[in-house]
Order: structure tokens, then C-alpha cells, then sequence
């Protein structure tokens, strides 16, 4: 394993194994894209005004839009120029000036979000939310096993983790009718997103085999969930306001090649699926993801188990011709494994509001009380025993205004 | 009535009463914005480079999107300043130069789509639609009349009039499972849609009232279905691929100030509304809409009989604290009145496919055949007896890539 000359980086999660972008302001300053290497924010801006690397003036932007769409070779080439600055003795005196500490700056969303498309791929919580909205029908719709079901969120609503979470009014049910006020059911759901850089043209499909041509990286999502709103609204044409008030995002994007040691085989699929989704290489991401609920450790989905895997869901997205755009983001749709503590959800954890759980402080929970934090973090194995760490996604949920 | 000096205005739908915005290319040019005069286009960029108009340098970029921040007070006054020009002769002789035939250029979509939702919100589409996909049921879900229906579509494929519409593959239920090929059920949905200027915060609502506020001007939309995806896919969350490959406007959008004359009481709803989606003046727009397959007239849908009126469609969007973006577009949902030779879509013309329509030519049809095209057009009432004109939408279909 290399050695990273940036103190605390070697052995930390944020080693030069994982390197991952992100956008930072500092004080009142304008916004700067960044790379995290242990506690310190690599200034990409600074690095390429100064010739330390080259991408052609995108690190220059407040964004990584622009770096996006520059594609696989380009990105490849800059995350090798980033660890040999970070690796190489002899760029240290030069380089050092341009880290700075991850307390001294705020995240921001680090890619303008195009299309959000939602999945769900976890046989496990389609089952389960099939038990619980739909009790006494079969646990899957007949189509689940043949295509990744998702749908489209509202991109503009896509926010950078640490954003306050306003809890949102709308009807619900009763026995008296639909009655309007704040959510009561308030949730969340703990899901793996992927970032879309190059764009592809009307008409065009995008093959399970060329998934790493048009996906940049990885950032973890929480889709907060209201579900007394959904549950009311969803029929016939799915979730709309009970999911469209806000999506949080991990504020750093793990970049595909950091994950090279961390794909696994993925679940036969039964029945086989049509060709456009077959793979040669079929594989899932290992993610280990962990769900804190007030600092209470509530859940650990496994990632490794979803049943459709991100190159399966992309191919899916553009089969009927659906062009891509940069920053495009789909997520995998909350991340369930078989056990209680394993659901990306408080649906699912509390089913259905029947289950409270007990946090560490004493208190009781079933869906999310005015106050509550939710953090979801994630790591997965990187190469020679290191770890990938995947930046927090974190929300507290303020009273409804 | 004023006197508008461009020859073939006046008497015609794209007189001063109507002043549509769009952006044209001509030649290989530079794409710029232009207001519809005739069959005219009044260079907007020049005539704001000329200081004829005054927009702060918005309307000398290539989109709508600066402009349409702006809000209404600036709208009304460049409209006004367009309608003086165009009208007092004085002027004719600088900006006539500034006037280029419509045959000249070519239309592009005017303005970056934020998000785009389409609602659901013709009492009698969402019948026959229920009586055609879910037969022995009730008509309409036991929320339709308490909430105004709607999803978010894929804001990347929305495409311009003219752009052609290739014939998309996906999966589609048959006897032996899912097979995958070209839709054999490719649909149109008429519809009217709705562009957002001004932008609000995470957490504000729109209220009824305020609608003009925010929404800027009216455009056609058409959008492209293929049926047998859909019915595959839909359930639980709703349409993705049946809808995601194509979305057609048209080029003009028509601003709110040249419907004053349009407006409608809209029907009466029953059971009465929440309080978030009453309305002090309940009013719908006056628009007739023309449908015309391979130039054979099918249908006139009336937007007047919606149920869910736009100020009601944008209150629900946003009471979950949802915000706008500049460019947001909403759709109404397909139009369709009570009679068959109303509907705005042919899945309800040929009542499921069952029942051919002959068209001018003689021959018939179900869903669409590749090569078919489709245009729809609308006029809604202007000001003394003018006619208030949209521009049309049309798309061709070609076969399957």
C-alpha cells in the first residue's frame, strides 16, 4: 500500500485508497471543489491554477459538472495525478499549503442533480413494504423479478447532508376522510446513489457492460419518506409529495475506481432475466452501511444483497431510449437485508409503526420525532485490507413550519 | 383593438394580443430569443442589444431562464414595451429590420427544464383510464377528488415540436411472461403545461392566490406513451419507462398575460377541497385544443372542464414544503371532455385498442404506426374577439433503433 505523506491519512478511511470529491466553502468564500485525504480538503482549484493538475480548467468550477462529463480517461488520469501528489516526497512542500482542515469548511452539493431516478431493488424491503401496505397480497408484484422497478423523484429537492429536514404537511388518511396537517410517519430510507458524468444521446442504450463508462461514482442517499403522505397519494401513478420535499446526499462522491476490491457476485436472479439485463460479470458493491438513529446504532444494511445491481438499473433506465445527463443521479432504493437490524427503513424497523425500538437514551421510537438525527454512513474493503470510507449523510428533522 | 404595424397581424392568432416567447437558430447561427409576431419573429437579443427593450441583458442570452426569474413585474413591462413597439409606428422602421420570417429559422426549446411533474387531473381521463387498465374497479382511486394526482416525469427527455420520436423498446406482459421489443401501444397524451419563473425556498408553499406569482406562461405538451410498457411497470410506483423517452412542447410559450381573456369558472368539486386547495376565484383556462393524426382532425379537448385547476396543482406541489426552481414545468394530465371525439389520447379514442379509428385517408388505427404524426394545436379566447394562438406540437414517429 502506498504511504501518504498527509498525517493521519494512512490507516484512516479516507486514505489515498479512497480520495473522494466533494465542494467546500470556506468562511464567506465562493465554492471550490475538493478531494478528501484523512481530515483535509485538497483545494482543486488551487492545485490546477497552480499546473499541479490538469483537467482542462473543470477543477477550476464550483462544481464538478464540467469534470463529469469529461469521462473515464480523464478521470482515471486526475485521481493518478492526486495520489502522486499525495504520495510523492517531493510534492509535499508544494502541495501542503493547498490542504485544508475539514472543521475549517461547509460541504456543499458538489454536481448540479439532472434527472433523480429512485429503484427498488431489495427483494427484502420490497417484500416487507409489500407485507405492510398491502397485507394478505403476494409479498412482490408480478412484475419485480423481471425489470428494476423505479420511478422519478423531484431533483431540485436533492440537498447536500447536514441540510435541516422541515417536516412536511400533507393529507393523510382517516377514518373521517383525508384530514391535512404535519406528517406523523415520518421516515427514512438508507440507499446507495450513483452519479451519472457522461451523457448519452436520445435513443441511445446504455449496455450493463458499459456501466463504467457513464457512472462517475458513489454517494450515499437518504430518502426521507413520509408515509402516512404516500401511502394516501401513491395510487395509481406512485410516491409523489410524500417523497418530493427532500433528498439528502453524502456530501463527498466516492469515484468508482476506489472500488475496485469491494464488487462481489451478485444474487442469481430466478427467473432469468430478459438480455438487455443479462451480465457477464454479474456483481453488486459491498457496502456496509450503518443507520444512527439519536447516536443509536438502529440497523446495518448489507448492500452486497440487492437483488438488481447498479449496472442492471442503468441499463433498464435507457432501454427505451431515455437519453442521460450529466449529474443524472439514481439511487438503489432503500437497502434491506433479511435480519430486523439490518432494514433501511423505520418502516421497516418499527413495522409499521407496531415495533417501537429502544434508542441508548431510554426512548422509545417508531417513525421521527421533531428533533431526531439520522446519520448513514457507510465503508467497503479497499485494497490490501484498507477501507473505503463514504462521507455521512446526516439530517435532523425540525418541526413543520 | 391596437393597430399592430407587422403585415398579417392583426386578425391573425399570433397578433399583439398573443406575443408568445421562444428561441430560434437561423442558419447555423447562434440560438437567441424571439417573440412571435404573424409569421414573424422579432429578434429579441437584438432588440435588446439596440436598447429598444430593457431586460438587464436577459433576453441577449440563448434561454428563457434569466428572464423567467425575473418575475412579473418585469414580464409586464417588456411585454408592454414589445406591445409599443410593435404597434406605434414610429418604431416600425428600427425594428422592422429586426423581424425574420418564421420559414427562416428553426424553433429550440427555450428554457432549461427543472423539474418536470405531470398530473392527472381530467375527471374523465383518469375514468376511462381506470375503466380500460383496471376494469371491475371503481372509476377513480378513493383520492382522486381529494388531491390532484400527479409524478414526476423525466425532465431530460423533454424535447421540442418536431424533435422525432423513436419508437421505444421496453418489456410488455404476454401470456408466457414478459418479452421485450418495440411498443406495440405508442400513445399520445394532449395536455397543457405550465413553466415556473420564479423560484421559492425549501419549505415555502405556493398558495392558490399566488400562482401568477410564479408561473410564467402556458406551452403544449404531448406526452409520448407507450401503453403496453406502462401496464407492465406501473404498479407499485408509478410510470417510468412507458413515459421516459419523450416529451414534446411546443415552442411558444404563451404568457399568462395574453390569457386574461381565457379564463373560466372551472366545475364546481365535490366534496369540497382542504383549505390549502380552495380557491377565492376558482378558474380554469379557456383552451380548445385540436388533435390531428397524419392530418385528420380526432379529437377537441376541451381544458376548460379540468377538474383540478394550474393555481390548485401548483398549491399541492408545493405544500410539502417542495420548492420551485426556475424552469419547472407541470403539466395538467391529458385532456379529455365526455364525448369520445374529446379525449386526448388514443388509448381512449380506440376505447383500449378495441375500436379503430379511420382516419381522412381511409385507412385505420389503434396506437400509432411508425411514420405517423401527430400534431396538437390550441387557441383560447384574446381580447375583443381575438384569438389567442399556441403553437403547435407535432412529432413524428420512427421506427424502433
Amino acid at each position: 500500500m502506498t504511504t501518504c505523506w498527509v498525517p493521519g491519512a494512512d490507516g484512516s478511511p479516507y486514505g489515498v485508497q479512497t480520495l473522494p470529491y466533494g465542494a467546500f466553502r470556506r468562511g464567506g468564500g465562493e465554492q471550490r471543489l475538493g478531494v478528501r485525504v484523512g481530515d483535509l480538503v485538497l483545494d482543486l482549484r488551487g492545485a490546477e491554477e497552480a499546473d499541479e493538475i490538469l483537467a482542462g480548467g473543470a477543477l477550476c468550477a464550483p462544481t464538478l459538472d464540467a469534470f463529469l462529463a469529461m469521462g473515464r480517461a480523464q478521470w482515471t488520469t486526475t485521481r493518478r495525478r492526486i495520489v502522486e501528489l499525495l504520495t510523492e516526497p517531493e510534492h509535499q512542500a508544494r502541495i501542503a499549503p493547498l490542504l485544508i482542515p475539514l472543521s475549517e469548511v461547509d460541504l456543499a452539493l458538489p454536481f448540479t442533480v439532472g434527472d433523480y431516478v429512485d429503484f427498488y431493488s431489495s427483494e427484502q424491503h420490497a417484500s416487507n413494504v409489500g407485507q405492510i401496505f398491502r397485507p394478505g397480497q403476494p409479498l412482490l408484484t408480478p412484475n419485480w423479478r423481471h425489470l428494476p422497478i423505479g420511478y422519478h423523484g423531484r431533483a431540485g429537492t436533492v440537498v447536500v447532508s447536514g441540510t435541516p429536514i422541515v417536516r412536511p404537511y400533507g393529507q393523510r388518511r382517516s377514518s373521517d376522510g383525508p384530514v391535512f396537517g404535519p406528517s406523523r410517519r415520518l421516515d427514512i430510507e438508507a440507499e446507495v446513489g450513483f452519479v451519472v458524468g457522461v451523457p448519452t444521446e436520445l435513443g441511445e442504450r446504455v449496455p450493463t457492460g458499459r456501466f463504467a463508462d457513464h457512472v462517475f461514482g458513489v454517494t450515499l442517499v437518504n430518502d426521507w419518506s413520509a408515509r402516512d403522505i404516500q401511502a394516501w397519494e401513491y395510487q395509481p401513478l406512485g410516491p409523489f409529495l410524500g417523497k418530493s420535499f427532500a433528498t439528502s446526499v453524502s456530501p463527498w462522491i466516492v469515484p468508482l475506481e476506489a472500488l475496485d476490491h469491494a464488487w462481489v457476485p451478485a444474487p442469481v436472479q430466478d427467473p432469468p432475466v430478459l438480455d438487455y439485463l443479462r451480465e457477464d460479470d454479474r456483481r453488486g458493491l459491498d457496502l456496509a452501511i450503518v443507520v444512527e438513529w439519536n447516536g443509536t446504532r438502529v440497523s446495518e444494511p448489507p448492500f452486497a444483497g440487492m437483488y438488481w445491481t447498479p449496472a442492471q438499473q442503468l441499463a433498464h433506465l435507457t432501454v427505451n431510449g431515455a437519453s442521460l445527463r450529466t449529474g443524472d443521479l439514481y439511487a438503489s432504493g432503500t437497502v434491506s437485508g433479511v435480519r430486523r437490524d439490518q432494514v433501511g427503513s423505520f418502516l421497516e424497523l418499527s413495522w409499521g409503526g407496531t415495533e417501537p425500538i429502544k434508542l441508548d437514551d431510554g426512548s422509545e421510537r417508531t417513525f421521527l420525532e421533531d428533533g431526531d438525527t439520522v446519520t448513514i454512513t457507510a465503508t467497503a474493503p479497499g485494497p490490501d485490507g484498507s477501507t473505503i470510507g463514504f462521507g455521512d449523510v446526516t439530517g435532523t428533522v425540525t418541526p413543520a413550519a
